[in-house]
């Protein structure tokens, strides 16, 4: 057993948001029972927490359209903890009706982007936020919430500190007890993570801090690693690195649940997580969207899997 | 202009090894004219040191068959260093007439690749490096160093530090000034680069020691972070991530230069190299060879490029 990296915790808890925000981001619809199918073998792989379904309008993300027969297929699993996006009140009560754990509500860091994404502006975010948590409390369901391009807006540019530790305040307020900051177009950078996660740590006592990167830029697991060396434990990613990033066509998206398992078995962090069954559900994940998926552990596989010498040709270095 | 992470050095310095390792491991041929323009580019985006050849069997290797005309067209150019592989003392003698500043020369870590790889022991690769490095000393030629699989081996697995420890005293005491650890098949991982940088610290003083990362599993930037964390400044990279990997045929080679000066900027360390026109030059490299390259920032762009609100379609988180 390794000793984790100085700093780094004894183990990090990953939630997998391949079926929701790798799936959303896919041009196909992937069939009801296939992404049941998906998620029983990344149950099967040691996850259990899962970002599984959004409640949005179905015309809006046709993909998310099974919201209700994804969750039904999971629903009651004492073992497992699923939530669902919602963007508005009626999304919150189709997930609370549907036996989502928690919902998770989202707004930007930035308002440019948060017009773009939901048409509306962060204070009206924040303020429609009220009423689902009426709604969350009265049905006993968990609150989480999302902060959206945290590490950098797209339109904008910098985020200022002051806006993503803001909205972290209203989100704890609002008795959210786990909170994202979402990469949401890849521009967190190690540096950046580190001077977030320091500023947001005060307000946030008691509150489960997540980070959820995007390769985009080639640094997810570097930024990874930045949240470790303070100590983070809770971290987002999608199977097979599923799901692409809406503002460049040939970038990537989320990091790959199996690469971040990988580095963190590695590093000394526990995950209670199978790499071998993550690859294979990372082969399924491909299957499902017909595209070549970004993970690079599913290609190579495991460190020790060695080769035998017959098997190759090298050259000279 | 940001302050280092903690630990990490205020300058990197890259070594540029796409037109070596990189158009090596590349199935095309890939003109000399346009080798030279690639480099031209490379040197414009500030790159100052290249591996920028290999003097070996153009039978073996026909990529490299134009070494000596690559070399000529840099020779006597004050404001660079040129190193050039030699994989044995004719390759020496070849590389020292066509002028290279430096002969790097190879061996493994692990006894199997270097058998694999230049058909004799770990032993009689060095036993043969004496011959060349008096070569080298007759011509005022410097001497480096490379130790392919310090981090693993694809036929053996774990490759004991001992071996490594003891291979580098061997480099050093041929007056070997700089000395790469190749992580050949991309088994690095963060908390072997940090045992490894530790253990080799204490017999390497004087050296410039030298990490050069393969992203095949992921993690290539999250190794740099941990060598930068030791306050390593002396990495190689190949531009678009050129190269592949022997072992994997859909798995990467290299970090990508553009990827690792983006994180390294990014953290504050300064590399006097300028990312636009490492983008450029990494385009370059894919038209050269005709596929897509790995590298991410050449896909995405920098960091702070922003669009246009309306030149996106963003749906719901």
């Amino acid at each position: 057993m390794l000793t984790p990296i100085k700093g780094f915790p004894e183990r990090a808890i990953l939630t997998e948001v391949g079926p929701r925000d790798g799936l959303q981001s896919e041009p196909v619809f992937v069939p009801t029972e296939r992404k049941i199918e998906l998620v029983h073998a990344l149950i099967g792989a040691g996850l259990r927490r899962f970002e599984i379904t959004s409640f949005v309008s179905p015309r809006a993300v046709p993909q998310m359209r099974d919201a209700a027969q994804v969750l039904a297929a999971f629903r009651g699993r004492d073992d497992l903890h699923l939530t669902a996006l919602v963007p508005n009140v009626r999304g919150a009560e189709a997930a609370i009706e549907a036996g989502a754990d928690a919902l998770v509500l989202f707004a930007s860091a930035s308002e440019s982007h948060n017009l773009k994404n939901v048409n509306r502006s962060r204070a009206d975010s924040l303020a429609g936020f009220a009423e689902i948590a009426r709604l969350a409390e009265g049905s006993g369901t968990a609150l989480q919430g999302a902060i959206a391009t945290a590490f950098g807006c797209p339109f904008e540019g910098n985020v200022a500190i002051e806006a993503v530790v803001d909205q972290a305040k209203a989100y704890r307020d609002l008795g959210m007890g786990y909170i994202t900051l979402g990469d949401t177009t890849g521009m967190a950078t190690p540096a950046n993570v580190i001077e977030l996660v320091q500023a947001l740590r005060p307000v946030l006592e008691g509150v489960d801090l997540a980070l959820h990167f995007h390769n985009t830029r080639g640094v997810g697991l570097a930024c990874a690693y930045a949240g470790l060396s303070l100590g983070v434990t809770h971290f987002e990613s999608s199977i097979g690195g599923l799901g692409g990033c809406p503002f460049v066509p040939r970038a990537t998206g989320n990091i790959a649940t199996e690469d971040l398992a990988y580095m963190l078995e590695e590093s000394g962090v526990q995950t209670d997580l199978d790499l071998e069954r993550l690859i294979s559900a990372a082969e399924l994940a491909e299957e499902l969207v017909g595209r070549e998926l970004p993970g690079q552990v599913m290609k190579a596989g495991p460190r020790l899997k060695t080769a035998a010498m017959d098997s190759v040709r090298t050259a000279n270095g």
